[in-house]
């Protein structure tokens, strides 16, 4: 693993973005003055609640193609697309906080960056197990 | 990690699954016409909702369980545990969706496959801890 | 990664955590007959919901942080900050299902634990980075 630290450097910062987006849902309960445990409110404060509750549903994903594509596939591949999702989950939030419409572009920039490295952890581990157990290399 | 690709390609499977169970979610509120950021909606949605919330909670602890396994025990187990939890996942989710009632079945799976997963990786860490630091050999 | 077994076995030990805190959630559901899906209830219950709900959020930052800090800074550090982590959430936990201002004391200690783990991180990420890419050792 000595050899991962950019995958590393990559999987730190979005768990520092992780961080900073936590932050902000505690920033808008102390504007809108919503004690936990509420979690509902005036639609600015429940779209920010969202925004972050999807980053979260999405959060182990990420890690898990990030990680089976710097594995398995390329540590520079994964490096880039690591860095699309989190500046596409910059856009999503930044967006769904000012209107649920505007957390589309960055939404679906989210979805390629996650299809383009579950894709290439994909050729990366099919033409792993080709290689290990059936002694084909591509 | 060269060797571990077939934990890997379990985890990217797993990671393809819980996409596909956000879609469904989705899905639900497009037949519901519930837009987001609500969450509250008729009882089917609901749940489709809540079964989605489950599965996210989850997740990391599966994905814990099945690494330990996979790192310190048995790859060929961990990856036995990991598709018996991902299919009793598809189980519990369709379950879930039909009645509350329905959840059960796959749940109990669930808790199953983590708990193998879960006793494994223990077994493999105190064995290893065992080698490494009293040079007992079990 | 086979002498990483100490840093698996608090990851191993934090989803065990996690499994309990959801049963706490389930014997919350069965005290207050709050039959899923729903997730609002007295007080008392919707605290515990949330107070479970904050660990998920924040359980795979932490361990992202764990293993970078085990794999890049030093193993000892990572098991310190990782049972630091896990006895404040065990804190916090029981705080909040007290009540609201009680859960601030352990969330005070689980983002001490979480920026001690990130800090850690960064600097062996970072000197990993020089002495790879530029040869400078510090």
């Amino acid at each position: 693993m000595e050899s991962f630290h950019v995958v590393g450097a990559v999987s730190l910062l979005s768990s520092i973005q992780m961080g900073y987006l936590a932050r902000r849902v505690g920033r808008a309960r102390e504007a809108h003055k919503i004690l936990p445990p509420a979690v509902n409110g005036p639609p600015e404060f429940e779209r920010t609640f969202r925004a972050h509750q999807n980053c979260v549903e999405f959060y182990p994903l990420f890690l898990v193609t990030l990680w089976t594509c710097g594995l398995f596939f390329s540590e520079g591949a994964a490096v880039v697309g690591g860095m699309a999702y989190i500046s596409a989950r910059h856009m999503y939030f930044n967006g769904y906080v000012k209107s649920t419409k505007k957390r589309l572009p960055g939404f679906y920039l989210t979805l390629a960056a996650l299809s383009a490295l579950a894709l290439m952890s994909l050729t990366g581990i099919v033409s792993g197990i080709l290689r290990k157990y059936a002694h084909v290399h591509l």
